[in-house]
């Protein structure tokens, strides 16, 4: 099948649209059609050995948002320490995640024995069904993207404090819980880069022609 | 900036229309605009803490080729002694990489060291930073699909043989091999649906609301 001219300029636009999207969330409920698409992108993932080893917990219960919070801010204050006092400050003033005003969570798992034990692909680097569930996450986030709706990943937050408040089993691996809601406006760049954190790499510094060379 | 409805529907056709190419390859040359294009996607990937750790090493030389694909051969022939006897054959049968065929290999590696020692959004997960490289492969593996190119991810081969092959420093981690290139056809399914080796998985076993339970 082949892809046009406008819709290769679609998927670009999407991609450089994209944000993780921290602020700026609206109330309204995320309708069951809408979710269905962007579940089922991130079902049509590439998977190793086409092992497909993710779940989809949905989170809507203010009740366990709190407790999802909670354990974020915990885990924000112990990161709080390990930056150096000049970056502190700011790293504290920042907004780094939506759980209780995004409508909708979505706690994203691993299963590492799904359709196992050998799975093509995977037999010498194992951490492959991680990398397929991430992909499945990319996934997500372009298509909420495309339905104009704003994604979030948090990852400071301890495994243990989803695990508990999301009855996940132990044998199911943590990769990321997501926060999605429409949004009054997207940003147009990062915002750490807006921010000022950090610059855009130069990427002709990250390409390299045959062999790794050191950058110039 | 708003995604209309057609720039949506162009979207879910590349992510749905994408495939793990490992034959069909053509040796055509892939234009250097439209590489540009393809890892411009991958740098517009999220990053933790905006690091952007990936650099992409461009593989064209035959000779280094040969080199990965007999790397290739090993990894495979190790892998082939933990299938179940039943399940051997069909493994053995399969064509599952065209490093030789596909003009143009990349290397994707993620350096963990850059832009910290401390990143926001790393301080508790620390595989942030790899997830982070997944994201700028999946945008790059729907970049090449809309622009009408196979990718296919090669996972059967030890991280010293890419290392040794392409010079790549111990400090940075070797996350994916790619093989690129137009293709005479694109599949309608994953091969190893077509093949029989796996279902796709029904979505709604996959999917939990508020808590994770048990597949029925």
């Amino acid at each position: 099948m082949k892809i046009s001219d406008a819709e290769k300029q679609a998927l670009y636009k999407v991609i450089y649209s994209r944000r993780d999207v921290r602020k700026d969330f609206l109330a309204d409920e995320i309708p069951n059609d809408v979710l269905a698409r962007i579940l089922q992108a991130g079902h049509h993932a590439p998977s190793v050995g086409f092992m497909q080893p993710w779940d989809f917990i949905l989170v809507t219960q203010e009740q366990t948002k709190r407790v999802i919070k909670q354990g974020y801010e915990q885990a924000r204050l112990e990161s709080a320490q390990q930056f150096a006092q000049d970056k502190r400050s700011d790293y504290e003033s920042f907004k780094l995640e939506g759980i209780l005003e995004a409508p909708l969570g979505i706690c994203v798992t691993c299963d590492r024995n799904r359709n196992g034990p050998v799975v093509i692909g995977r037999t010498i680097k194992p951490e492959m069904d991680l990398y397929s569930t991430v992909c499945a996450i990319q996934n997500m986030w372009l298509a909420a993207r495309a339905e104009n709706i704003g994604l979030g990943w948090v990852s400071i937050i301890h495994d243990d404090v989803l695990r508990e408040a999301l009855d996940i089993p132990e044998h199911l691996d943590i990769v990321a819980y997501l926060c999605l809601g429409y949004v009054s406006q997207f940003e147009t760049k990062p915002e750490l880069e807006s921010l000022g954190w950090l610059p855009r790499e130069d990427i002709n510094q990250l390409i390299h022609k045959e062999k790794w060379r050191p950058k110039s």
